[in-house]
């Protein structure tokens, strides 16, 4: 087992890493730039080297900086939590060569995965159902139609040079197919000088569902099931659960095989997670994997009582999976409390909390690095607390959230508490029947 | 179910039924003496009373002014917690006749488990086993070799006026009896005046394990297993577990049997807890019935997934329970956070938190009223907080333990931590095998 390991992250992850650590009994070196002195994971890791001044670039992602402390602290391995340079294989290759472990995949893993065509590629030829269109641009309307009556309406065309919803049509039937195409066509020739197009299945109504999955240096693979992660706003999410209130015990299997199957083709190693879409019809497609711990990971570790970065860790150090897979055995939400301001359009809300009251209790768990008299810096992401509820039923679950949630005091900046405290009084939310863009017509004025 | 409960109480157990109420959508009434007019719970319920000044007679203890709070507001049942009156058969008494319903035992069973003597009849005649002995005072010291005998060495002979360890021998075979009879009566003559003499089996290194238990009003009786309390000092739990170390499944269900039907013995209806000693050949004697929620019932919570205060709430308005048991899926861990210097005999030290930062993360459950810039009254008990942890073993348990007590941060005052976080590395406490009178011999200096 490791004996010091580096955490190149900052804020709750970096605590969540310490945590684990500690009760592993290895030890750990905080890193962190000049504006997160005052951080707690400096304050509850055994060693702290600051690597650099605020901006990230000069920091957390400054590997130069980052192998320089491993060395001098002596780690022997290195932890990436999310984001930063979590999924990034220089990183990871740079680990290897200087005879640091890093938690996480291998630079053929991420680079495999890092790109979207041959992720998509890679999983079809798995068997891993992906979302089924034309192989590059079509030629003609008629290849388009002969391609939809194959995959079946509804279908989208989308301009390869496309963004922004232009040069882009849903067509629901053949008969709508020509003049679809050819107002597409136009669109895109005026708007980016480049009508190229493909087609793809349109994914109806669709749920941002993904799979949890551990694999290990002997090419096991396990899944610990799903996590709904539908209520987005602006591709960000915001309140992710398991189970899903969407999907039922065949199709959480079907979906958890699929993800074994993908994973297991890369021989992927460690914990990752599978994304797909599912549409209205609980036809599921693949859309992508992240090779690394998520920051929803927390209301699977709660359903299925398992720690997630514990078995990274030990999976890293070779210790092998056990190979089942685990399945929900309690209900658990998630909220991320960021400092934005629901009312003003999320706009972030940096500054010092001056009054901060942390719920408690049965059932419910606080993952956060925020303290009364802690300045949040404005130089990263404005997720300050996750706040995770678990239950017996969805529907206690719910009650419970905004039980935590009212009790959940922050004074002196602004927060989503209150958008979530509207969620789980929204008919819809509670109802269990969203799509990705439930809250694109949500009235934010309201919260 | 009720509409609105009134809380006769303050601190982290306002807020714990405060919480339960919430997610039961019942309204809830704080009320609070002039000390504690910062108090979270008075913040987090809906309406709150003052109901007098500092000293507990004059507020907390106050029943006139507890009526009237109940009565002004509307409340239609009211919570009395732990201590102050939540064992007072008066109080019991005077709120069923003003229409309120009590959450808590009949003015009948709280006398009837209130005195010691009579409590230890009753269960005696409900099968329960007790600590045998004589039946009153000896009048010979044949008669105390009789009985003796009967129930087997070593017994213990108490001076019926005794008290602080005086007029009391423990007997180890007849051949001691006339010495320490002889001894033990002149002893309590000089020391008492009196020198009545009472007969006990003596137990041997005795652990404190007690037995949750809920009825309802149909007279169906479930135990939940055990409680392991025996790090006291002082008759004052610290630290409490569940499962015991020191009990195995035939035993619990022993004595989870004995105290079901000492409970339907009564036709106890509510939480409750059997308390027992349990020696070293594993034989259990009843010590006496709380007839109320305890501090410790959280970990009960924890590993059976049951939320005690909803089921107590549920059981008083009459709501059937399901009659099935409950036995332990994990380990849980109670440590007391106490506003005491540990190193100084534990002296209770009020005063204002200035820094707070409290544990989180995977198996850990925090329930506390406190929060930064707070300031602990002098007038009160000095429990601040309890931290629970739960994982799957009993090891695992002590290593979250510790990892979350050296991230809580209370700064400002003294607490109990530094005891606990030495009692996590404790070989004794590690090791599961301990009495209550482990402390008594325990170097606090190390702490």
């Amino acid at each position: 087992m490791f004996k010091k390991i580096l955490i190149a992250n900052r804020g709750e992850i970096a605590l969540r890493i310490i945590r684990t650590c500690k009760e592993m009994g290895i030890k750990t070196v905080a890193v962190y730039s000049t504006a997160d002195k005052e951080s707690l994971h400096v304050r509850f890791a055994d060693e702290a080297v600051c690597i650099g001044p605020a901006p990230s670039a000069k920091s957390y992602l400054n590997i130069p900086n980052l192998i320089a402390a491993a060395e001098i602290t002596n780690a022997d391995a290195i932890h990436p939590g999310y984001g930063f340079l979590s999924e990034n294989a220089e990183f990871s290759r740079i680990c290897t060569e200087n005879g640091i472990k890093f938690i996480g995949a291998s630079p053929e893993m991420i680079n495999s995965m890092g790109d979207k065509a041959s992720a998509k590629d890679t999983m079809k030829k798995a068997g891993v159902p992906t979302i089924p269109g034309s192989d590059g641009l079509l030629t003609s309307a008629e290849q388009g139609k002969k391609i939809a009556a194959k995959i079946k309406y509804p279908v989208i065309i989308k301009a390869t040079a496309g963004g922004g919803g232009r040069g882009m049509r849903i067509i629901k039937s053949a008969e709508e197919f020509d003049k679809a195409w050819n107002d597409a066509r136009q669109e895109a020739k005026a708007a980016f000088g480049n009508d190229g197009m493909y087609l793809e299945k349109f994914v109806e109504e669709p749920r941002h569902i993904e799979i949890q999955i551990v694999g290990d240096q002997n090419g096991r693979v396990c899944h610990l099931s799903e996590r709904d992660c539908s209520i987005q706003r602006r591709h960000q999410k915001l309140i992710e659960e398991t189970p899903s209130p969407f999907i039922d015990d065949d199709l959480r299997e079907r979906m958890g095989q699929a993800a074994i199957a993908g994973a297991a083709a890369i021989n992927y190693e460690g914990v990752g997670t599978i994304e797909f879409l599912v549409d209205k019809h609980k036809d599921f497609y693949f859309m992508e994997m992240n090779t690394r711990i998520q920051v929803e990971h927390p209301i699977t570790e709660e359903v299925v009582n398992y720690d997630l970065i514990k078995e990274q860790i030990k999976v890293a150090a070779g210790i092998p999976i056990s190979g089942k897979n685990y399945y929900p055995q309690m209900h658990a939400i998630e909220c991320r409390i960021n400092a934005e301001d629901p009312k003003a359009g999320f706009r972030p809300s940096p500054g010092k909390i001056n009054v901060l009251h942390i719920p408690g209790g049965h059932g419910v768990r606080v993952d956060t690095h925020v303290y009364a008299g802690y300045t949040i810096p404005a130089n990263y992401d404005s997720m300050i607390a996750k706040l995770i509820v678990s239950a017996q039923t969805r529907e206690e679950a719910i009650v419970k959230m905004k039980r935590a949630l009212s009790e959940f005091v922050i004074e002196g900046i602004k927060t989503t508490i209150p958008f979530h405290l509207a969620m789980m009084d929204d008919e819809g939310f509670k109802s269990g029947n969203f799509t990705t863009s439930y809250l694109d017509s949500y009235d934010f004025s309201k919260v």
